[in-house]
């Protein structure tokens, strides 16, 4: 029995593995771009064949395309949809070709699939053709887009899910921690007080932000190009058919999306993909300096701030017994680093459109991609492994309050900024608390002193004592 | 008669230049800070200054300022705003310390003007304090990062005027070119046809997307921390000065602008800085891309593309006569380079924000202004000396269409896509064009194939000829 | 029969499965980390059991390791260098720790496979324990840079391989292409004449300057930590092991690797990981640059530069039959956009050592890897698959140069440069070529003219004609 | 008396300011680009200026160039080298047009000076032209990359003087602090003692890299380009000329330049400028990390690490009386942003050639020479100003290892990782040292225990107890 079939195209004949549901130009392509080793990601082939299933429809619906060939695609791409055939993807995610490569795939599985549906052999691409049948009235140039585009949400809408729990969980540290008053620091140096539920809340509400602008970004997303088939002119494509592709597109995928209301613009232009990664970096810039902080506050356990306790999840050294190290923070900071770069590449790429295409698109959906499920396992872990279970040294913080010159700022609008100054200073040099050189100096009565020098209250807006004007 | 006037501190003491309205924190950081040459943006300063305005004028009515030294600082303030003393801002554009140069030097400058108002000698702040009355509920923390903020909105608005501009010229052209076909073009090979008014038109869109996107980003800014004071709690600024100062600054800004709703979430996150510069970033790439594919359609006159031409603004070589290059398009590529890296050093500086500030406010800023200036100055540039004077070439573009082989694919729904790729490649062998091909083979009949193949037919939505279902 | 055994460490028990030769901390490892899906690289795994052979060696030499021990995890050692178990290394390639936990991995799969060989119980780790004994004298902090090193040095021999023939092939074309002389291009517009080969000449001496930066940087990593342990004090470790773990290394690695000069250096520094990062970065920028061109010379067939042809590989179109692109050039790009984010990546990830370590060692050494494989890959097919087989369009290149007017340059030491402009105008006015201009005016004798407009002298240095001073 | 004089290009006419040096090509660059309002640097200036005496040298030499015009275009080149017309260089320092502004303005200023000392007018350029014979044998192409490779190595020069110093200083600094024994720490967490000393040594040897990188990025840069004239290939540009013009720039720079091995390369690629700007890119985060080093050693003064002390500045605070903040380092950590923005730049703009040219090169040398002109300043005010200042906590230090459990690592030989770890976990629960619990144990005896335990030996390698193998 023979291992292969041969298949042909304009170049020239290929053999193909027997039991294989992609043909030659997957083959081709397998060939031509052994750069990666890793597949496209499993939710792009997912898109991907919900854009072949609307257009199946669509083609039917407008009279083009066979019914029993529909069917036959349509039913393809159900069982490819409940997981079927997950295997048969095997193009390079980085590939020439502006992602005709996957498109063609995509077009080839599909179409040996439904040959046997209809009792052919694969391979048999009279019976039904992937360029004249499963591609009717489309291009890479308008499939590609759209798939990533319904790529990018949903794998949105799942890093959305962890960042509202994300929120949430910084929301009750921040309440938990609501009376943990600490020294509060600007340059790393000791400044005045600040409640540890504060910063806290300080970092749910930089999340908040860092949602918003996801959710806008993700707005552009919705607006796709199917129809635009070549060069966003429609050629090959008619007014009906888009209408209806994008009606079962959005009843297939579940999601919002329209049409674009300029096809050219939608098939040249890629910087809704640049601006959409730009909110995945915002994120990761905000992850990496909470991160940052949380790997700051934890510094010790004796020669460091140590301020706040992470819960312990391994032994930190293979050489320093009983160490705990900050792991998780520690794998936030990469994956953050991870993402910029991956979004550097984006920009890049952006750049490098030309004329009526950017044939780029394969690298930026590869990094799109991995920065949308790395980021949303950090946040997981992040939160379930650390954050939740993270517990404040409460009599150390206070004990560096009341041991810290900071305090002093409180009473500068009574003694003015310049003998505030000398009292730091004197309280510096001879090793005394602000508190202690109040009293010995006499500035301040006791009940007055107590009242001046609350922690709690140095930690809210207002002047606890002044001159008058 | 001296030089100089002798300042001091806590640290000891400087000589001033006699006539100098800053001081001895001014001359410290002109010291400690010899890094760029360059002053701070003048229009920070002018920020910074309505600050202090409005800071005065809500101190003195919370009771808090002495009403003749609140008038002398206003008036001063006022003096500034005016375009007094411009050059009294000496301190280098990159620094330490988070700002806090630059506010004691406006501190400096607005007090001792304000000294001479009421009578006194420059550097008597017995009179009038830089830090006491000027900084007075203040900090560095809360007046620098408002002051970003509000220089960023005003430059912004400027840019946004002349996005307008540059988006009504592309879609004046783009009618202009609406009826000039063209070889539309993937991967810089030939493709179907396509209208170079099309084109325009999608750079018109993609430059409305821009300008959105810097709309949401500015609104985001409109939020300032004013009040906030060293770490976001408030301390040393009562309530009603926080309010006071924010309906002050308002009126003086002429800015919707309004209190943060965190403070210690406003001082030591500076997300939407990066998030503003990044709309910055996209709007570069829009740009580069655009201007590449103009310098692409340009190019020539005799071996390139040749599809349009530039206005001549200046011989191009200094070797080579005659030669006349894309100048004006090639200012813009190397402008959205500059703002990619200035972006670039925000995003790391965002990052590097610990605990309750950002110290590196300051490199932000110098790059944010940057951007925005060199933006605005080349997108004017590229309106008024290059996009409006481009002209097409009529008929070498639809010469090159009739040559063209990318119209076999409106044959591919009649005579399917392996068929019509053997026409193609007949085509190229034989040095004919697909029409030559179409009669010789009797393809079509002539009225037909005249309708079938008018290129400008050819750049709409629709199949112009299929087999039935 | 239980699934599973049941390992302790001083933060609890963890259910290992039965037949896993990795341990508890591979497990919890493998649970904190679940970012990317991605292992590590195989030969970092390869580079990390050669340190630990080498280390036992040493250790053993010294009189600290037990012989039997030892000699079981040499052979283990050995066993996995020969392709066994290749499937136990199971942890994150992107994990917090600092590589803690691929070391432990490392650690533990080597010892249980050596508790096996001394007829004990996988998990039994009083017969052999991953830190006592397979870790002795060694900690994460030197292993880990020290197996990066290794591993870095080994994919970079075979990217050099791949980049001398890259080279030769370049050098081959330069030689092919020797006689076409071509319209030279500055700012995309016609300029002098040039020869390809003269250009692909130009490609082969930038890649030769590439391999140098790269062979130089090459040379920093020779110098290994190993035997820093913790903080690179080597505290832990003595001097004689030191000694002959290198000594060992050396033989097992076949590198000529040598200790760090300054071990607390060779520890919390990583500068040299990012310098030999920014020669793949300088590399992917010179790559880019040339597929930049390829795909600008192939542009076409007949609305293009049409200069030069590529190999056809894969239909280029979905659509447009008959389509060819130059998808490996565009694969080239994008890998050199990949590497420049990785790069970017790696600088993050090197700027964040914090005092006497670099925890961000994994997300440095992941995309390290991934660069120098994406390149190598890239590299291979722009050769075998693109340059060899290109071909130029002589006919083309001549009749444009004919054509052109920037040969009026070598008129202008005769004429001047006004009047050599003035000609060039007329020219594009008229329609005519410089040399029908020159016999309409008489400016030199016919036979004056040939040898003076020869194209192929015209790219050689030298002055064809002009005034004596 | 008129304002202006008339001059006249093959474009049309321009009104010169009739005092001006510069002609209609700097006037007609100075309205096109009016982007940054920075002129180029002097010092770029000043190499033009070297290159057009060599050149006009050279011309005169071969016969080409008229003596009398010859002297007076040198004349002139030799007043400006000594300080005259230095306001006469006007054009943007970001521009199109790849330097022909640039190269026009040095031309036209050069001819109108000469021209002066012929006798004649500004703007005759019957006399002198700019062109003609300013710019005799050269185009922007060749020129302006020589120019940019001077001046990248004089000030290349001056970086390396500064980085000398530095390093001395940390050498000084390792030795002053090879006493101090201090908690070392990975991971932010305390781990086994390091001496601070060691620490400041290794930065030395990073900073020592840095400068052995820099030198061979510099190698590359003494090979120009000068004599390849508009695209490599030489037109115009004789073989003697070539020779004699770079004797003659060798004499006059006093560097040992040398010409191009292939013009061609030369002319087109830029790799070169984007591999030194790598170097600056490392040694900008060397710099980075260390700045952050300080910055944390220096955290305090009381609820901080404070293990070292930084010479106080400046007040650090508008608001906080008597803080200090650690303003140099953080402008360093600015700085490096700053080299690593510029640094992005640069590889965008080289990653932009386009065949024969890269068009980008005015944007290049903008930031090059801007991050060489910082970094030197930065890092001569780090050491001024921070670093020979610095002084060490040494009680603080001491104290805090004794209390660290870091040092049960060294026991781990003698009791096993497991036991050890136990031990550590112990001291920390029951807020004991590790030398009390080894007392209280009676682990080891006392004179064991001190010579065991003793922070310095701790420092160096070895192992201090072990189980026999």
């Amino acid at each position: 029995m023979p291992c292969c079939r041969i298949e042909h195209d304009t170049l020239g004949s290929y053999e193909i593995p027997k039991d294989a549901y992609y043909g030659i130009q997957t083959m081709r392509a397998k060939e031509n771009f052994p750069i990666t080793n890793y597949r496209p990601h499993p939710q792009l082939i997912r898109s991907f064949i919900m854009v072949k299933k609307a257009a199946a429809l669509a083609n039917m619906e407008v009279g083009l395309l066979d019914k029993a060939i529909g069917q036959a695609i349509i039913q393809s791409a159900d069982e490819i949809l409940s997981g079927a055939l997950a295997d048969q993807f095997i193009v390079d995610a980085i590939q020439g070709g502006a992602g005709t490569s996957i498109n063609m795939n995509v077009n080839e599985v599909l179409a040996n699939r439904a040959i046997e549906i209809l009792g052919g052999t694969k391979g048999d691409y009279s019976v039904i053709s992937p360029n004249n049948h499963v591609n009717m009235s489309q291009s890479t140039n308008d499939t590609f887009p759209t798939a990533i585009r319904l790529t990018t949400l949903r794998l949105a809408h799942q890093l959305l899910e962890e960042l509202v729990s994300l929120e949430e969980t910084f929301l009750a540290k921040a309440q938990e921690f609501d009376d943990v008053v600490k020294v509060g620091r600007t340059h790393l140096q000791d400044a005045v007080p600040i409640r540890l539920g504060q910063e806290f809340g300080a970092y749910a509400r930089a999340l908040k932000r860092d949602m918003q602008r996801l959710r806008t970004a993700m707005e552009s997303l919705y607006e796709v190009n199917l129809g635009a088939t070549a060069v966003g002119t429609g050629l090959n494509a008619s007014k009906e058919y888009i209408q209806l592709a994008l009606k079962y597109l959005r009843k297939i995928s579940g999601l919002p999306i329209k049409g674009a209301e300029h096809l050219v613009d939608g098939t040249q232009n890629t910087d809704v993909l640049a601006a959409f990664s730009g909110t995945l970096r915002v994120l990761a810039l905000t992850m990496s300096k909470i991160a940052n902080d949380i790997r700051l506050m934890a510094s010790g356990p004796r020669a460091g701030l140590h301020e706040i306790n992470l819960p312990p999840l391994q032994p930190g050294s293979s050489i320093m017994p009983g160490k705990v190290n900050p792991v998780i923070p520690e794998v936030v900071n990469q994956v953050a680093f991870q993402v910029l770069g991956n979004d550097h590449t984006i920009a890049l790429a952006v750049e490098a459109g030309q004329l009526d295409l950017n044939v780029m698109e394969p690298v930026i959906a590869f990094n799109l991609f991995q920065s949308l499920d790395i980021l949303r396992n950090a946040l997981r872990v992040f939160r379930t492994r650390c954050l939740q279970g993270i517990t404040a040294n409460r009599e150390h913080c206070q004990e560096m309050v009341e041991k810290s010159v900071g305090v002093v700022t409180a009473l500068s609008p009574l003694i003015g900024y310049e003998a505030a100054s000398k009292l730091a200073k004197e309280a510096l040099t001879s090793n005394k608390t602000i508190k202690e050189l109040i009293q010995q100096k006499g500035l301040l009565g006791s009940s007055e002193l107590e009242k001046f020098l609350s922690p709690r209250a140095l930690t809210e807006p207002g002047i606890k004592a002044a001159r008058p004007a």
